[in-house]
């Protein structure tokens, strides 16, 4: 799919997802310069802001003219915590896993690496790069659920979490192949099928089954919460990690915090039969407290660009970026700098 | 109910069970009798080995004398992971979780304390000195699910979490009784409120609603995986953290991770009404690959029989066992010693 130009979305959202933002898209146009491709702009506004001055969370026109682009970056979105004006919630399911769960992003794709000297709250981290692939369009995400005599002492409330053979399987499939692209090849299952048997059994069922399309990726499997213990206590044992929608948000928030913080972060919402645009954003939200300072650091929104490229083909370019990340990182000493002044070092260093 | 003699149920269980829960005895048995407090048990025979004799989890007739008991003390169950004999999870559901639901033990309590040198993988843990109330009867525990089409491409699972307004409440407002009891007087709720919208809603109106009534604590929010990163970044701001059974059982074995291993980790799994016997064990599992070879750590076996003691009444003799591990486990440094050393000395220390 490496073409001369790239067709890109851009939703910049709210709080620092616009200077998050500007300093990706900068890295962005001068990686792909260098590789002589055109970098094609359309800027979205979605997100709180919008909503409060419009009240749409994600019309149909734009869901459709977002399917029309090759790939789509995206900030973060989100009010401030005690904004009341915003029904909690409502951007975050009406809009960002609307986009999701519209654009079939099954693989939602977060890389977890510990830069050099980037500061990990353990002791003795060691070497830890693995990466999860989380399920991104089913599970307890499906929003299937409800209220009985909701506000009343009789209430119940219900969540659904849904799960087909369909949707596990393509993504189980996507998490060995990735393995199988690796270094060390190995998959660990995170589930709680001792509790969660029904959806438990046929995650596990499918790992077992397709584990036989990759002899030369071994695979174990962990209880989620015997996952959160390895991951303070000895998180070099991952590789790649397969896990259904909401482990995987519990789990890359804790593995971001180990390998020096949300900051960092990166990830990908992917659409692997490449039906609609993938979606590329960094894990942190939209941080209202420190918005509109020039303080966010933008490392994450730049390692989702990384991410973008390399899905649309252009692999050295994603390579060059992601390189001149890690010298960046590795340079850093705590003193503070401006969201732009990251942004310039890291274009700089391409 | 501080009777002058204690009608306990013993269930020593598979594994390390056997092992840590003698040493639990040992140390109950002469913190009761300082107290002149006569100590009853009954031993019962239940577990994946039992099972496998006889094919029996938790009979009836059990369950009904096990009711007839002050309390329960709980060592650990389940085979080696490689055990095929045994279905995965039946020894976990049918009887540990079939316990903690048939007798309504709605508290799970789980303190997390970091004790002086013990070691935690956190680089700077600080202060760690909270306890997670984790609901312990309804949620994605209570095996409300399916599987339709099971085995074939056109397979969907379901789970559903059940939340009540009965079953929120009730452990939402021993949260802020607990709360309201120590120096900080805060609870934080985790939920993840903006995906799981109706359960989410039901806890966090709750939480609104029980505050009311606690008008000395203060309380706020955090999403669960926002919670795993608090947890390794700044676990000193947890108080009191009140959550569902899932989210629970996963932040509660990241924070026995953050304060040292889970053998230190003692839980209780409450009936507050009192309408049957609670049950007290380890949070850490039957660890087959050790049992046998006096190598477990008994610490949260005999944290928990504090617990006992304390939910029973006997205050001072709870709190004697509480300092006698504190003193042991501040000497610890690194070098082995069997299970029985371990409970001798703490023994030793009452
Ligand atoms: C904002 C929220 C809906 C989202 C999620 O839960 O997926 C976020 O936490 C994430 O991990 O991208
Ligand atoms: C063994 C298992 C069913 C149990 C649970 O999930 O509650 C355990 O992990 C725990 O935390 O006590």
């Amino acid at each position: 799919m490496s073409t001369s130009s790239i067709d890109l979305a851009v939703i910049p959202g709210d709080g620092i997802g616009p200077e998050v933002i500007a300093e990706a898209v900068k890295v962005l146009e001068k990686a792909v310069a260098a590789e002589g491709v055109e970098l094609k702009q359309t800027h979205y506004k979605l997100g709180a802001e919008h909503w409060l001055a419009t009240g749409e969370t994600l019309p149909d026109e734009v869901l459709a003219d977002l399917r029309t682009r090759d790939a789509i970056l995206f900030g973060a979105v989100g009010a401030a915590p005690g904004d009341t004006r915003i029904p909690s919630g409502i951007i975050e399911r009406e809009m960002l896993l609307k986009l999701r769960f519209s654009l079939d992003h099954y693989v939602n794709l977060r890389p977890s690496r510990l830069y050099g000297t980037v500061g990990s709250p353990l002791a003795n981290p060691g070497t830890i790069d693995f990466i999860v692939v989380r399920e991104g369009t089913e599970g307890p995400y499906v929003g299937n659920g409800g209220s009985l005599r909701a506000g009343t002492p009789h209430e119940v409330a219900t969540e659904v979490s849904l799960n087909t053979a369909h949707g596990v399987e393509r993504v189980v499939r996507d998490a060995f192949r990735r393995a199988s692209a690796r270094e060390r090849k190995h998959v660990t299952l995170v589930h709680k099928h001792n509790v969660l048997v029904f959806a438990g059994h046929l995650w596990k069922r499918t790992v077992e089954a397709v584990a036989q399309e990759f002899p030369e990726v071994t695979h174990d499997y962990l209880h989620v919460d015997a996952a959160t213990i390895f991951m303070v206590t000895d998180p070099s044992r991952f590789d790649v990690i397969v896990t259904d929608n909401l482990f995987g948000d519990i789990l890359t928030d804790l593995a971001a915090a180990i390998t020096g913080g949300i900051g960092l972060a990166a990830s990908g919402n992917i659409n692997m039969d490449r039906t609609a645009p993938s979606m590329f954003e960094p894990v942190h939200g939209s941080a209202p407290d420190i918005a509109g300072q020039g303080k966010a650091d933008p490392t994450a929104a730049i390692l989702s660009a990384a991410l973008l490229l390399d899905h649309l083909g252009y692999a050295e370019a994603a390579r060059k970026i992601e390189a001149a990340v890690v010298a960046d990182v590795e340079k850093r000493d705590g003193t503070a700098r401006s969201t732009t002044a990251v942004g310039d070092a890291i274009a700089a260093g391409l």
